[in-house]
């Protein structure tokens, strides 16, 4: 991406004031979402799919089952990447200017095959530790089997643009003496104490790179 | 809905366990979500938009700005909807069997446009109250004005399904004796105290509506 959206389909049409179209921003959102939503189109028909996603300096990935609809039908297509972080709802004096604070970031391009095993490898490894650092070194690796059952999709972030809105809301000037509560709710994604599986050995401790995760994105 | 997915575009290809088709189920994640994406094409480009929506009965509605591209090129159309909420993060003793807790609910439709002034009126009212119930009765109403500047569409919700995984890792037979930690990081969204508008009149109370959206939406 360069300081500038490409082409028409991720100028923002709206909300230029809410539109970062630096780098900076983009990986900002991007590095603080986990979960995306993936457009794609088969015969004319739109689909949307949720799925986890990981960055690579100016790369995106995702994965998933190599039998999935989604994965084959956007191998080679055109795609449209949204990840939209909630931050709160904003409750002003009339409906029509409540709003919400958010981060959102929206890509496009084409999304590529990551066909070389020993990259699909390292990818998957690096989605795994780059949320549980060097979990990979401790759980049983994936086998050859494995790693063709699952495909690894990736496209370049060189099209898209950041939308973030955060503060108060904005009233009409005359709506400001009405007496009704305005401010803002904020929300945001915690996470419990990890629950040991039923099954695990009693006394197995809960690993570092579980309490770094939750430090580094669910921190209180 | 009936009790099965009327299409191919529905039908669950993978995972068939996890798919939920009754409409219980379905009402149950869209009732849980407030911000989905929909997913749309514009001359054969995929877009993916994350927006809030509401549901009254077997109709879902969403809404915005009347110069949004999303709602002019999804209006008439094949839309996708997608709500996600993520419930923990599924930590095997191998990456192949990690997975998430998850509920999704996917619906295929066309988007339809709500035209009549006063229905238009009585959604966003719904949309409001339904978030904070009896919140349209304190602020400013609707001008003739704004709500020509908004549009909302619906879709009907007879077409889709949901996903839900829930519970621990299974892990295959051989790998549970792996001495590596393994079970469920739950998340949850969670609200924070509301933070008055910096220019409201001092000694405002908050609302009631505010307090229930809270304990509804985000209960401790």
């Amino acid at each position: 991406m360069t300081a500038s959206p490409k082409s028409d389909r991720s100028r923002l049409k709206r909300s230029h004031h809410r539109g970062a179209y630096d780098r900076e921003a983009l990986h900002g959102v991007l590095d603080a979402g986990i979960l995306c939503h993936i457009g794609y189109g088969i015969d004319g028909q739109p689909y949307v799919t949720p799925t986890f996603y990981w960055r690579e300096g100016d790369m995106l990935y995702w994965h998933g089952s190599s039998a999935s609809r989604m994965l084959r039908a956007s191998k080679g297509h055109q795609v449209c990447f949204n990840v939209a972080l909630l931050d709160g709802f904003v409750l002003a004096r009339s409906g029509f200017h409540s709003s919400v604070n958010y981060r959102s970031a929206t890509l496009f391009g084409e999304a590529e095959f990551v066909a070389e095993p020993a990259e699909k490898r390292r990818q998957l490894d690096l989605f795994v530790d780059g949320l549980w650092p060097g979990r990979t070194n401790e759980i049983r690796p994936i086998t050859d089997q494995e790693l063709k059952a699952t495909t690894v999709l990736s496209m370049r972030i060189d099209e898209g643009s950041a939308k973030i809105r955060s503060g108060p809301p904005i009233d009409d000037e005359e709506d400001y003496a009405l007496p009704v509560w305005a401010g803002v709710v904020p929300v945001r994604q915690v996470a419990g104490d990890p629950i040991p599986d039923p099954r695990l050995a009693p006394g197995t401790p809960v690993p570092e790179h579980i309490r770094s995760f939750i430090a580094a994105r669910y921190p209180d």
